[in-house]
């Protein structure tokens, strides 16, 4: 994995915290694709192609990663991903989900690997905050 | 539940898996129908009306129990349906969305009985991957 | 909390239970405000502004704190809130949705102070059941 950076883990937004822990469950907010200090924004199928969603979604999956080793200390820890959720900033005739919420799934499984497979839902919303492009959530077994 | 024939679980599809399982928690991927080997597609107040839409939910739900067996074996090891989300692909003035996942609720109660009773969340959304009609996902307390 | 007082349960409602609970784990259907004894209705960015919408996310998260004390007995016995999902029913241009449902997450933190600080995701969704205007759903870790 020597090309896949964590980036700093994401700063508290809004009245929430990156991540909650119950038991042996980790749940993570919402997070997004930064580049150059900036939160990548627009609507998939409008601003945004496939292509580009696909890599926006593997940002935002490495700012989840950072999330959960900031609040595991290693991600040894993880014992699997369960649940991924992407949500894309989509058209409404928009149909490539799937393409682009595999980014985000493709380097959770890439950094983690079999620990990094996880049951998942994919959905195109009306509008996000901010008019982000994605976000992804996650729950994670973890010891 | 003579007429209600679980389909075969759904094949791996996109960088994911059907189901994981942390501890007693199975979580299932967005489940769809499928229709003489056909995903069902369109939109909720476009393509497809409610009692339409009741109908695809309750083949999801079928194609989500037909996961949660193949990976426990056994229905019988179901405690309880803890949560389902149902998200429907929907025109920004449809209102029907309760009646719509009620055709999945309504079959995992049928299936279940009194363990198939859930907490739910319906919405619609503006689009889905390959323009499918709904999906639905469920986490479930198993052992 | 004096001036916090939490509405009646919501009653069943479809094919689905208020919540759920699977060992430690309490799950809420999605809650949504009422006032004076009607739901409230109508698309964030076109039928109510943000601050409107901060109030009526304010209003869901008291009826689903009421859930939960009607669930557990006494809201003493949560541990800590885990998971917050507000979901809106929004414009596709709209992008004030983390002020929205913060109106949510500031009423839990002031009910439960540090147990109420949670990981989130927010979303602006096509559409929602009779045309509600938000709602709010958790996952909660109890005892």
């Amino acid at each position: 994995m020597s090309d896949l950076v964590l980036p700093d883990p994401m700063p508290p937004f809004g009245s929430y915290v990156p991540s909650t822990r119950a038991g042996d469950l980790l749940f993570t907010a919402g997070h997004f694709a930064v580049e150059d200090g900036v939160a990548v924004t627009g609507k998939l199928g409008v601003d945004l192609d496939v292509e580009r969603g696909y890599e926006v979604a593997r940002l935002a999956a490495l700012s989840l990663l950072a999330t959960v080793q900031d609040a595991l200390g290693d991600l040894d820890r993880v014992v699997q991903v369960v649940r991924v959720y992407g949500v894309v900033n989509a058209a409404p005739d928009f149909t490539g989900h799937t393409r682009v919420i595999d980014g985000a799934s493709d380097v959770l499984e890439r950094v983690l690997g079999e620990r990094g497979r996880h049951a998942r839902l994919a959905v195109g919303v009306a509008s996000l905050p901010a008019d982000l492009a994605l976000e992804v959530e996650a729950v994670l077994h973890v010891r």
